[in-house]
């Protein structure tokens, strides 16, 4: 969660949420529903964005993680918050300035945006990297409606 | 939906959930909760059972597959309803005794098994299917837990 003023980003919080992975899965999709419900009525966000999924090899993994983000993007859509989606590659370009930038290189990018965050996770500087890509692509469509 | 007493099963409702494929995702997902959701509170069915899912070769309808999946147990994970799985082996054996059944077939037991039930489509007649399979599942447990 970020907020921004014009060209100021600035960071509201940060997090990761975890389920047990010995719950049945239906339980640990209202579990994941109900705590990123609470995030959103806490900071009530204008907009949320989303890393498109890189579906890979493993159709069970691809299957799980459609499970979970099928409820992430209710979440929000069911607030009326609009969900924009950005490549991961997209991200890092925007971010590091190169597509192919290494998670290291994205924390460290991201606390040097985003002064005195603290980051509690690969996952939430990941997280962060996309908020920060989104702000970014509003701010110019923004300015490049201005211009015309 | 269908109603079952001892070993006498009547049909209740059947149909299928279609949204717009040209609306956003987040929106479809939305809309298939809230409609799945009425159907819930219309007839509280006291437990749910889905068809395992049979992930194929096509990444991308695997993710999409998951993200409508996840949305329906979340709804009825959501008022407190258990969710059973089923391999669609499992079903067609179950309904009309052969694993590898096909769909006219599935279709013509459902109708025998539940008298006068109109069917609004083949995979309505699939998801009565599961819930024979579900309800005659729950008595072979209740009357081996008799017996025990």
């Amino acid at each position: 969660m970020i907020a921004a003023e014009g060209n100021r980003l600035s960071h509201i919080a940060n997090g990761q949420i975890r389920t047990d992975a010995k719950d049945p899965l239906p339980r640990r999709l209202v579990l994941l529903h109900d705590m990123l419900c609470d995030v959103l009525v806490t900071h009530d966000p204008a907009s949320a964005a989303v890393e498109e999924v890189f579906v890979n090899d493993n159709p069970q993994s691809t299957l799980k993680l459609g499970q979970a983000r099928g409820v992430v993007l209710l979440a929000a859509a069911g607030r009326g918050i609009d969900v924009a989606e950005y490549a991961a590659r997209f991200v890092k370009k925007a971010v590091v300035g190169v597509g192919n930038a290494d998670k290291v290189q994205v924390h460290a990018m991201v606390g040097r945006l985003l002064p005195g965050v603290k980051i509690t996770g690969a996952d939430s500087a990941d997280a962060l990297a996309v908020a920060i890509t989104h702000a970014h692509h509003l701010a110019t469509a923004r300015a490049m409606k201005g211009a015309a």
